[in-house]
Order: C-alpha cells, then structure tokens, then sequence
C-alpha cells in the first residue's frame, strides 16, 4: 500500500498559519515567513527536498479550507501538484467553485484515502493539510511519516498543527536536515 | 557579558510536561518520555549534548514551579548543577523549604539574571525552565539562543513551552543533531 505523509512548514512554537488570515493572507499575516526555505531563502538543499516531496507524491489530499485559501485563491486557480487532489469537504462545492483535478469527498477522510490510494499507483500519498484534518488522520492512525519543515521563529500566536489532538504518538526521528530557511524534519509514525 | 540559553525537553507538539502532574510524577504522566535521551534511550551523542551543557554553564535559572516539582521532589533536595541556582519565586520559602546552592529571588526575572551574572564568570547562564519564566524570559528579549531537545512522541495534551507568547520572535537555526532519544536543535535569537 502506498505510504501516506504529512509534509507541512511550522514555526518552532507550533504554528502552520499566523493570525488574521484572508484571501489576500491566506497564512496569515507574516505567515509565509514559514515558507521562506521554498521561496525567499531556498537553497540548492531546500530545493532538492520540494523535488523529492513533488517526485514521490501520486496523489495530494487536502482539508477545505486548504482547497479555498491557499489554492483557490492563492495558487492561480489552477492544481499545481501535477497529481490528482482529494479534497475533504463537508458538501461538494458548486461549478463555479470547482478547479480541475480536484476531487470532492464528503463522507470523510477513510473514503478520501482510499480513493486517493487508487489514484496513487506505487507513489505516496501527501496529505497536505491543514491542521482540522491532519489531526483527524493522527487521530485514526491513518499516517506513515510526518515531515515537519521546522522555520526559525516563534509567532507567538496562530493556528497550532498539533491544537488538542488529546492521544500520544510515538514516532521515530529519521531524518533532521538544516537549512537557513527551515530544519527538515521526518518522523515515522510507530504502531 | 554570558550568554543566556534556554534548554528544555518539548515534544513535537510543543508540551515540556504531560498531564496530571503530581510530586510521584513531576513531568506528568508519561512526561519522563521527554527526557529519554538523558535516561532511557542515552546515546554518546546525547551525552556529549548533556556534559557541554553542564560544563558550559556558571549559574542557572528556574521558575518556582521547577523548583518546587523537579528540584525539590525529584532531585533528592539536593542542587544537582554544581553552580549557583537562582529562583524566580514570589515569595521566599520558608527555611525548611530550603535547598544549599539555590538563592531565591522576588524581585523578578531581571534581578534573577543579574544576580546569575556575577555568579556565572565567563561561562554560559542556563534557563532551566519552566514555561512561565521561558516566556517571561522570551519577551523581555533576554535570551540568546534556544536549545530544545524535540522528543520524538505527540503527547497530545500538557503544558506548553511557548503557550500565548502573543510576540514573534526571529530566530536563526545554528545545529541540528539527531539521535534516537531527541533531535537536538540550537537556535540563535536575532534581535
């Protein structure tokens, strides 16, 4: 079966977006400072470790609220994974709503791995955020690996990756690789 | 004048102590997981990390709360640094509740840093903790670098490091070292 990870960028003290997010801030205001290592600051490592994530990656799964700000609204309304996205939803949006190669699931985050498991041939499965289903797949034990793209900063305040997940998870350290812009963490999630 | 370092224990999510702490259990339940590199899982790097801490440091800091769980209770009321201690406190304890080596100051953060200044000579002055004092510590600006020792575990639930710092705070990522027990990561304060 495929492998199934979480790559996201946090800051040190836990956040993966900053306050007073909006269409124009889909991270918040200073939020992508926890992108600079793909984007202001990349170095020739940072890049190597996109590559890789792209490369590996069959199929995308993403939360709502994902899908409306950072893609929709952000990334050009276009699909920019190159792979088929799942997106899990409460309600499939309308037409006008709709990118190509992104798929509404509304009967919860099993069903979208599943499918995503059939788009994902012997590739893994990125499940991109954000936090609401991340911890739903903590949660239920649906996760191979977290990779942590750890920024140099406290924000001080924003929405935590990690906010109540009321449930210990041992994993295993495999991967720690520093850049300027973030420190690459991967984790194994042990069962 | 000496550095001012931070050092703690923080699981992925960001929690320095689990729930349910008691004096049986001053790190909460399932709190001792955080410091397995130290105990349980020590490796040669681990103790490298643990000898430069303790050889490098000329005074140390702690919140009340340290004192009183960790030090206190724990620690067989004895100062296990081997350099003065100083303790952030609102009111000095009574004589029976006091430990050789640990002075106790009510003034404040800034005369507890002070007083460890003309104690710590041309070594190192370690924050030991807990949250309260790091954040106090954080905000006042009186820190210059962050050592964490990121366990490998989501404890789900505890007390947090950098809880409501309500300031960012910019940091510059200096090293990165992975053993089984922790990922031994040093941060630079900017300012």
């Amino acid at each position: 079966m495929p492998e199934v990870f979480l790559s996201m960028s946090m800051s040190l003290d836990g956040f993966i977006a900053a306050e007073n997010r909006s269409p124009e801030h889909p991270l918040g205001e200073n939020g992508m400072r926890l992108h600079n290592w793909l984007f202001h600051e990349q170095t020739q490592v940072d890049g190597e470790v996109a590559r890789q994530l792209f490369s590996e990656t069959g199929a995308v799964i993403v939360g709502w609220r994902t899908y409306i700000d950072a893609i929709h609204d952000g990334w050009g309304s276009k699909n920019p994974y190159g792979v088929p996205v799942f997106v899990v939803c409460r309600r499939t949006p309308s037409e006008r709503d709709q990118i190509g190669g992104f798929n509404f699931v509304t009967s919860g985050i099993a069903d979208a791995l599943a499918l995503a498991r059939t788009s994902a041939g012997d590739k893994k499965i990125w499940l991109q955020g954000g936090a609401n289903v991340a911890q739903q797949f903590l949660r239920d034990g649906l996760l191979d690996e977290l990779h942590i793209h750890l920024a140099p900063i406290l924000l001080g305040k924003g929405l935590r990756l990690f906010d109540q997940l009321g449930k210990t998870v041992e994993l295993e350290a495999i991967d720690a690789l520093r850049t300027p812009g973030a420190t690459h963490l991967k984790f194994r999630v042990r069962r």
